[in-house]
């Protein structure tokens, strides 16, 4: 970390400010110009509350040299996280797809979709019982009944379930959900996320509309400081001015993030664009830009879905997509 | 609403959809045209899914033309909201300031803090007691302790006290504060926005750091649809690209939510900007937009606060600040 | 087009605005709501001023049914535009790469890096000899002496040269150009687009940072409706809130424009990172993506580049780049 | 400026990096950690090219310290610079005001309008002869006929005009126009600012619609180094997520310009909302936030408007404005 001095500071005051900073553990090197002196601090600076150093009279500025998170961090940690849910594997070297409809509505059409998305080829279940509708008048959910429809499509299937978690309150429904899901919106609901990291299960961390790369490891961050290292991030679209896409997917994230960090990193085509022919094309991309997962939306009937079906695929479109996905995995060298 | 049809649709899908929309109570109009056809919705559209007609398969696309919320709505309201906190007003005629610390951090520093502003003309008292913060490694708040802390200083000073909720968990701590704050990164918490529409407190609601009007008013909309109207609306700056300031201040914000909703509308020049000597230029133009109040940080030594201190104003510079918000509310008409 | 009048219009207005747009040829459909009335228009809107509608006081507002451009439409073009520069093409089919320094900076530098990525299979060299720098005291390019040492590679590797246009004033340096690049913060630098449109060269069309894929589109336009019908789309990197990247690369923007448009569509992840070993991945994902080239900078000496130094690739690694766009390239069934 | 290495750097190449640096003129100071080492850098860096020094293969990354910019920079120049046009002024101490209409579109209208804005109020006359459209089929301006109608105008009414500048190849046309416009979307067409840099006439500098402040100062600087310091700033709204508004315009921009430079700031509110009702709360916010002058978009009859009606103020909206713009002005003691 460099604190950059205010011009012709007062030596008292850089010498209260030093023996603070050395009161902390830091080692500090000085660098004394015309018009600019610096401090250079040297050791454990994760920990350091930058507003305060900044609000100090005789500074100018602070900027940050290493990265602030520590559990998530590769330089740390260099070998890649493989987060394993029964034997579905998530990371390095696999190529998994985790598939199904927004929000469960009925037991036959999750069963259904559970049906046909496996026989496509995918690993994971997903399904939303609580869901997160920008307006209060739209379908919110089954609620406890959804989580019961997923357990039973579960059981007939064989794969391990994704599904969102909106409160805290609701956590006991998630005793038998094999991956937990923090949406977007609740990225740094950072009350939920200590809780999660006392959690024993993988969670599934989708990155907030307009979190930044590092903001979304400070979450990733939060839960593993509690000791739950079971994190697997997922990006789904960042907003920006473009409106031809409901957000704009950012595929730069998925090198960067796993330049940064060692957590397997899924791309959610569908919710990124809303577009259904959109989900082939980019999920090829994602692939060649070296994620490890995919999430797809799939509906048997997208016409009728309660909640976000102008984005599903139907199961035939979404087999449709596992062919591309296949041959691009294989392609890469991925187990899928 | 109107729904645009892709060229050529099957005319017996066009009246399997017209069927499945009259069953909604709506009136249709149609619009045939030479390449495109269209279908205006007159009727109650608010609670209609657009997801579910756009997935339709002769849908091009489903353009909205009232808005999608019905109790922030000023159409529906002409008359603004006054939001009366034990005699204390926001809205219309009145120019409130809510000042105090980023985090209750001690009786002393509260208490002193609490007593210089309201000397200097504050009518609300702010201090979080639970702090969202990027870092899990950061001062995170007293919790309950602060709670108790702002509630001594409450009965010291007589002012209305305003703090964040971040877990509903934590919700019967709150049963002796005043106003009860939702933070930027909580606003799609609609969990947490659906349970304080049952409270009897009012709501100030800040605006997420990347959310639309639109999606602003819809989570207003969640805490009144509950029966809770007491909802105040913070605009407290949105991300964009520009780094000179922490975040864009959106004063255009004002005149357009006060336009759409009968909601009295506050600004937060401290976090928006996170520059001291910026909360005076702004405080004054947000009061020549028409903000009905300002929510400013105050803090009797910015260089030790544990949170955010080089945002604080110190209670000098705060009292120079509340002589230039007085002067500009009396020229403004309004009661301070 | 869509006209949305304000509630209880005068019927005299309506009537006047009625002749006038039906003056302009168009036909018109009502739909008379009960909070709500529209005027649907059918014809050709392209060249209508929606400005004006919008001024009308009984006019509430206007939406848009069908895009505003012609010539660069796939609707009206349906078979994809293949670009040919003296054989070499770029368009459908072909996976083309265009590779070179920044800046041309010398005779020995710019034949060395053109030999070079001719070898690693390259098809287009490029390099600047006008140069957009934001600061006045970077180094601007050789100008004229840049476009000459440009033709002497050409005459030496017997590539195509791609090379930046800044001025209309320059344009006459430019007659053995073969292909004239319009740089992202010239895109709406309309009067260039114009005389653009009257010359006979293909242009490589930037995307300016913070435009939408639809005044891309209209800027592709401007030069098509002058006549000028080889024009080559190229995604960059778009402004957003992330500070980790230079730019956000935005991937979806390759199906979408190759949906609405027949135009090809080039990548530059060199640009649009900033970030030399991003340039692979990203590659790769472009191509699964859809696209019809790169546009890579390639410079012999990284560190003693006079411009945008970080962001070059070495000769070796963009051989290694190379390799891996090649097999790419081949799973996709393109000729590269 | 700070390099921050890359851990464990030969010794050798440090040397070489440490020499170049020094033979730019610069002194070195050395900040060696556990894990990072910087070196921070004293003297002019403003001509240092970033680029070049971060592709060093020792450095990890270069932060600057001092802004890039000189002649627009208020810590070489305290004094706020005022712009004297024929004896109006823009700067500290006046409030003035920019009207007219978005084109000049006939002799009749813009005489009428100078005439009308005049009584109001209005110090200069706008009106534009070349038209910036995203579309090639909208009315591109009456060009140099319309250079003429505007002096006609101000021989009529004595008022200074502006008027915006497209092409370099239309300078001859501005010989007696009296403050040149460089539009927001030519804020970085380079090769015009350092032609107007060789000019005596005030340029009036729109920032663009995704540029930094810092990027915005550059463009001035660009100017300044040729010479010509009559730089007036203009803010006219920047490009976001939110829909509700053409673009949001940025007023936190007024003090941090004026804060980081001597020159003048102007707010255009008619093109930052495109919305008639907002100019007047919007206009009244800039003033009290520090802004020097307005620039606000007049029509004798906005539903005829050739281009950009539906934002213009009738005449006497527009004196309905100047009233409060009046109060408004004298309250903060300007001269108007």
């Amino acid at each position: 970390m460099i604190i950059v001095l205010k011009q012709n500071p007062s030596q008292e005051k850089v010498e209260q400010l030093s023996a603070a900073l050395r009161d902390l553990g830091l080692t500090l090197h000085f660098s004394q110009g015309v018009s600019t002196s610096l401090i250079g601090l040297v050791g454990d600076t994760s920990r350091i509350n930058i507003d305060m150093i900044e609000a100090n009279e005789i500074v100018e500025s602070v900027k940050r040299v290493s990265e602030p998170y520590k559990a998530a961090n590769r330089k740390f940690h260099p070998q890649d996280t493989v987060v394993n849910v029964n034997g579905c594997k998530i990371g390095e070297g696999f190529l998994s797809v985790i598939a199904g409809p927004c929000s469960v509505e009925s037991e036959e059409q999750i069963i259904e979709v559970a049906k046909a998305v496996k026989a496509s080829g995918a690993k994971f279940l997903r399904g939303g019982a609580f869901k997160p509708r920008t307006s209060p008048y739209a379908f919110q959910g089954l609620h406890g009944e959804g989580i019961k429809l997923l357990l039973k499509a579960k059981k007939e299937v064989h794969m391990p379930i994704v599904t969102e978690l909106m409160s805290l309150n609701h956590l006991d429904l998630f005793s038998d959900v094999d991956v937990i899901q923090v949406g977007a919106r609740n990225m740094q609901n950072f009350e939920m996320l200590k809780e999660l990291g006392h959690s024993n299960k993988p969670i599934l961390l989708k990155r907030g509309l307009a979190n930044t790369i590092e903001e979304f490891l400070m979450s990733a961050e939060y839960i593993m400081a509690g000791g739950n290292e079971n994190v697997i991030l997922c990006e789904r679209g960042i907003r920006t001015f473009e409106p031809s896409t409901r957000n704009t997917l950012d595929l730069s994230a998925v090198p960067m993030l796993k330049h940064l960090s060692h957590l397997p990193v899924v791309i959610d085509p569908s919710h990124a664009t809303g577009i259904p022919w959109m989900v082939k094309p980019l999920s090829k991309a994602a692939i060649s830009a070296g994620a490890d997962a995919l999430m797809i939306e799939v509906h048997n009937n997208p016409a009728c879905a309660l909640c976000d079906g102008a984005q599903s695929l139907t199961p035939e479109a979404f087999d449709d997509v596992m062919n591309a996905v296949k041959a691009q995995a294989k392609f890469e060298n991925k187990i899928i």
